[in-house]
């Protein structure tokens, strides 16, 4: 079908037009119970780009995504194409052979439409709404360390030839809208004076200024940001925050890959880890005269260590026994001699990994408190200056992971880094 | 046109078939003068995988290059799809606006027969050759460091939007086969016991034997060719030899990029570099009675160091002027205060080229000496144990530089390790 063809078929849907969509599909109208007039249908969509429709049957409920054909959360004064449910799609049907137990099934999608029928998780929420409510998912951290390890191991170079890597890199280059996004979003606009940026002000008015004179810091994500551009490691989600998790407590499910393409595997894991420092942060706004949120900040942390600590031990236990890539060929790696050589240059390697989780993560908090798209966890803290204490902590972090990336050797680094950057923050940051 | 219909109309050319196809063409015609029964017609090709012909008229000449069906070095049971002249031609097109006067004028392309008609270079020969026969050409270095500053500057992020890179990269990417020569010719058959790989025996046996034992030495390679498959900072020639190069006292081409696509800057310097050095350590195997070419090993290494530096310069320079891409972009560094920063994150960039360089090279000159293709510099050296003591030089190099890389901050550390590097040979390698 041509793009004119697709473009003219097009259109909206609501709750009037979606059941004639979905009695068209027998199986999706097998799982709703075959009575289209008695389907419930609600417009649940906070995301920034789409709609979200919950379609609940006598038997079954079902959720439908559409991409809209500009950023939701700008209006259609920001045009955007909605390709990129296409990619979507693409990149949940290359993962799902890896990691099928960590996403939605996916029932149907429409390529003219560019909907997503799938499954409806329920009664998941949003991880990040758990976190403001402090809510404990124990498995939560271990599943998107492994799902990561997964997803990004077996589209990589270690785990298969070359040829894979190269036909999918051509396919996913063409979701440059999305990736426009996160290079302006991500890597330029907070350090510059742009309309799309917000911050707390005034409270942050001092920071925001100095940080846009901060060379070295600028220079910094700027790197990261090149790396973002130019290392085709592994099919990555490229989005995947704690808004991107759906959780209960004995199950996790990634959701929205619309950013995905190849690029560096450090940068899904800057995004997760990045937002549960986010959250860490955002607690003592959260803080009730019964719940001082101190424990919880405690149990953050550690799911930040066991988020890294498992994506570590599964993607090293994948390459052990899945080394069948172009990358480090096990042809070249099969005598027993071998052994302690390459289980340094893979420990080289992840070592690697854990520098860019900390610098993309790092980019990732900054935007999310000087950007466009910012974070419920701070947004809903009412009092100003409360939102600015716990932002500026934040926000001294991210500072300390970009320009002393070295003080940072392991994942205990860094978490006692978090509550010292905090206290530090008004007296450091900027001096 | 479809793939099935191309296949229909390919055919091998051949001195008969040729004047038929040039005489349609009519600016070739009225170069050669409107003769066609006048033309001469020789194949001169020495590569390893095309047919070229030079073809003389009265008034002028061209050069054609044909892409044949399979690698010519191994006959018709190699098959190679002809489609690696559309990504030949396709990268002359993409660098003619920044390298025009440093490649050759390209006067058609004949998708079908998978054929290029361009400009007859004469006087010139292929720079190996001329350094074989101890000839110098005190332009080349200088031609060559600019020609990679420039194609690779102005095809990376530094310079573009990256949507460039990535329409760029999604055409590129389908030239899978003859990258994945590249990957197991340079990056894994000299390591393991492969049937396309030969060495002068019995005098090197032993080094081979130990070299596919080396564990730290593959370890380092198999970076490298991790590096190779996942860097995309720019469109590449990929095989920048110095047969790959045109050369008179005064000008310079660089030929043969049907090996291209978007990968690390370092290894289009390697190849160079790799193959500048490879000279030096032949040259012994050259040296007459009138001649101990000792001489001509200065200016050997004063070319590689004048090849670097001029690329170093080169670069920043282009840097420096034309910011106009999404990497380091120049919004983000536009006040004077953010000058040291932004020079000092420039230079670890050219930097880590320089390191890639080194590892690169080494893997080149590793290949050339035990794998599939090797060079003439070696290969004329008639009497084996001669060549061997060359090979051992060189070898003894390629390990330092990938198993010592810290050894080397400065082109001048490599320069003094080179001699070095050839007395030591029989003392030090593989003790």
């Amino acid at each position: 079908m041509t793009n004119e063809k697709r473009l003219a078929t097009y259109r909206i849907l609501d709750a009037q037009s979606l059941p004639a969509l979905l009695a068209d599909l027998a199986h999706v109208r097998a799982l709703l119970g075959n009575r289209p007039e008695d389907w419930q249908i609600r417009e649940v969509g906070d995301g920034n780009l789409n709609l979200v429709f919950i379609v609940e049957g006598r038997d079954g409920s079902v959720c439908v995504k559409q991409a809209l054909p500009y950023v939701r959360a700008a209006g259609p004064s920001w045009p955007m194409s909605p390709k990129r449910a296409y990619f979507e799609n693409s990149y949940y049907t290359a993962v799902a052979p890896f990691v099928s137990a960590l996403i939605p099934k996916i029932h149907h999608f429409d390529a003219e439409l560019y909907c997503t029928v799938m499954e409806r998780l329920s009664p998941h929420i949003i991880l990040r709404q758990g976190l403001i409510a402090g809510r404990r998912y124990n498995k939560v951290a271990r599943d998107v360390g492994e799902y990561i390890a997964r997803a990004c191991f077996f589209t990589s170079d270690l785990a298969r030839p070359f040829e894979h890597k190269l036909a999918g890199f051509a396919l996913f280059a063409a979701n440059t809208p999305l990736i426009r996004i996160t290079v302006d979003l991500v890597f330029t606009d907070p350090y510059v004076d742009s309309m799309r940026n917000r911050h707390t002000s005034p409270q942050l008015d001092e920071i925001v200024s100095r940080l846009r004179c901060d060379a070295p810091l600028k220079a910094a994500v700027a790197g990261f940001g090149q790396k973002f551009l130019s290392e085709s490691q592994a099919l990555i989600h490229g989005d995947l925050h704690t808004g991107s998790v759906m959780v209960t407590e004995n199950d996790s499910r990634v959701i929205d890959p619309e950013f995905t393409f190849y690029g560096p595997i450090g940068f899904d894991l800057g995004a997760f880890f990045g937002n549960l420092l986010l959250n860490w942060y955002s607690q003592p706004g959260h803080a009730t005269a019964d719940n001082d949120r101190v424990a919880y900040q405690e149990w953050i942390l550690q799911q930040a260590k066991i988020f890294w600590e498992t994506f570590r031990t599964c993607f090293l236990a994948l390459w052990d026994e899945n080394a069948k890539g172009d990358a480090f060929p096990a042809v070249m790696f099969s005598s027993p001699s071998d052994t302690v050589a390459l289980q340094s240059a893979r420990s080289a390697f992840v070592d690697s990994l854990f520098a860019d989780m900390l610098g993309f993560g790092a980019c990732k908090m900054i935007r999310r408190i000087l950007g466009f798209a910012h974070v419920s966890d701070l947004e809903c803290i009412q009092d100003a200056a409360a939102r600015a204490d716990c932002e500026t902590g934040a926000l001294t972090m991210a500072h300390l992971l970009l320009t002393s990336p070295k003080q940072f050797h392991s994942v205990e680094d860094v978490i006692e880094a978090v509550p010292r950057a905090r206290l530090q923050a008004h007296h450091v940051y900027y001096r």
